[in-house]
């Protein structure tokens, strides 16, 4: 299979996060890549770098005021006196409507909707070739080739069009998705990442042309918190083109399956011609954020039952810690597709 | 001047506040209360304590679900494995239409809109207490007082309906102008704190019936950075309602006066007949937050101003931090309006 990464990737290195109010050692760590790379290589994946698309299917998704606040904030950040090394928010507006301040510590917190997206002096160059990366498995879909696989890391699918969140910056899934569509295919995003993909839902909260379908952990009670929920269906234009299925903490194989054949269901009811996989592995019980109870084994059962459904699949790496199990469920997924 | 404060206020003592990344010992500290009370008392307050008027005015402004939370956030985080001591936000939702969800984590970045404003285990009852001595300031005015001081502390005129902010929880200021309004009086709303009145504004916005008005350092790159320019105006049938005149970083007390002079004609127009003063006493050259540079004879001119155009005024104390001239500036405006 098709496989892209670039070195680049590797220099987004966050330090910590700030969580229940405490500073913890950040889990999003450049040691991801590795695990991921040896796991992807045990299911004959050939890497290669990809080329550079330019920051045109970026900003197809993403707002310019974004991308010039993820350019410029760390060195504008550094110049302020005793600041962190890396760009931590700690105040935000009430809603996307509130007035744009020209300050460093305004528009972190307009951006930035949570402490877990720490930005340093290289994080927009590693999200930028995480996204190129994603861009590169949608064209080589799009050339002929039945699946590929991007490991995109930093991750995206926390991203939304101009909000930052949950290791999280470029919106890598939907970048992919939209390149997809540019090219004349009609996709849908399944996300099966055991946090929901909130940036995802939000960039096609409204638009009813890249179906939207994310199987996660409940909600009400873990990350992201405020989106997820099933009666969130989508709004004007994209309403019911938004499938969220929120499951119980610890669910395991077997109910999981149903909750995909549910979405895959949908997924084929739309008419989707390609599938992009939001791929996160932490559903996995094993997993340290310890929200669902997937095995390797269901991973395998999880990429069989989305092959069945017949269509080409842009695989897109979003979360999923280390754990010795790490490498082995994706390899277990890749397998499984082919 | 009869003046109000509980002895229960003074139990609010949060340690630190986290900004810039970095986590900061907090400036609003119990210690300002000795200051600002002897302060007032050399302009002849004669302090009491407040009578319990009960929660029915706080839930006049603030939301049903936003006093659940505030009364046993600090319980249920505690509750929450290796939390901090204080409740400090870290993951948002980008607007406040977003799910709600069920956990403290996520009530938390709900409610709380920065890590200026840490909840600790008696915060609820001193904001409680805090309160209860702007609505007997509101009281005294309408049985006939001519002007009422409120130690009001902590400050709230950061504190919108459903959201806690910097340094604030209950919209003491808010709440003292709807108690008046209530009691068939016309209020309109004058604050003169360094910082925008964001949570007052953001109660009131699409009101008619209190006009709000705020004089503060500019916030393109000053707290709170997403409310305060000049182009809110407000909305729906508050629309005109609402001024705001940011005014440039080491504003001077002339510049100031000519600004409140606006501000005093606005309120003229509006044929009020009670001022709620949101005084903050931050915007004086010396203090920590550096925003504007009156004087303390600045604050005796604008007193005289406002007491010029002759109406009674319920003065509810907001920001103003430990300096050597916090308690003068209290004399002096409470001595101006005399």
């Amino acid at each position: 299979m098709k496989a892209f990464y670039s070195d680049l990737q590797i220099e987004h290195k966050p330090n910590y996060f700030i969580a229940n109010g405490m500073k913890l050692p950040n889990p999003e760590v450049p040691g991801r890549i590795d695990i991921l790379m040896a796991g992807a290589r045990n299911s004959a994946c050939e890497f290669e770098s990809p080329s550079d698309a330019g920051l045109a299917p970026i900003a197809a998704i993403h707002t310019a005021e974004y991308l010039a606040f993820l350019k410029s904030i760390h060195a504008r950040w550094s110049r302020i006196e005793g600041s962190s090394d890396e760009v931590i928010p700690n105040v935000h507006p009430a809603n996307r409507t509130d007035s744009y301040p020209k300050s460093a510590i305004g528009q972190a917190g307009y951006h930035q909707a949570d402490t877990a997206c720490p930005i340093a002096k290289h994080t927009y160059k590693a999200a930028y070739w995480s996204a190129q990366s994603a861009i590169a498995a949608a064209d080589a879909v799009k050339n002929g080739e039945p699946r590929s696989y991007a490991l995109s890391r930093p991750p995206g699918h926390h991203a939304f069009a101009d909000l930052a969140g949950g290791f999280c910056f470029f919106n890598n899934s939907a970048i992919a998705a939209q390149r997809l569509l540019d090219h004349g295919l009609k996709p849908a995003i399944l996300d099966v990442d055991v946090h929901h993909g909130n940036g995802t839902q939000g960039i096609f909260y409204s638009r009813s042309d890249v179906l939207t379908v994310s199987i996660h952990a409940d909600p009400a009670r873990f990350y992201p918190f405020f989106w997820g929920h099933s009666h969130e269906r989508g709004e004007g234009d994209g309403t019911g083109a938004n499938l969220n299925i929120p499951l119980p903490r610890g669910t395991g194989d077997d109910d999981y399956l149903e909750a995909l054949a549910n979405a895959l269901e949908r997924i084929g009811d739309n008419a989707s011609d390609v599938i992009v996989i939001s791929l996160g592995l932490d559903a996995h019980i094993d997993d340290p954020f310890k929200g669902l109870s997937v095995t390797t084994e269901g991973f395998a059962r999880i990429a069989e039952a989305i092959k069945a459904i017949n269509l080409p699949l842009a695989i897109i790496q979003e979360g999923g810690y280390v754990s010795s199990a790490l490498g082995g469920n994706l390899t277990a997924f890749l397998d499984g597709t082919i």
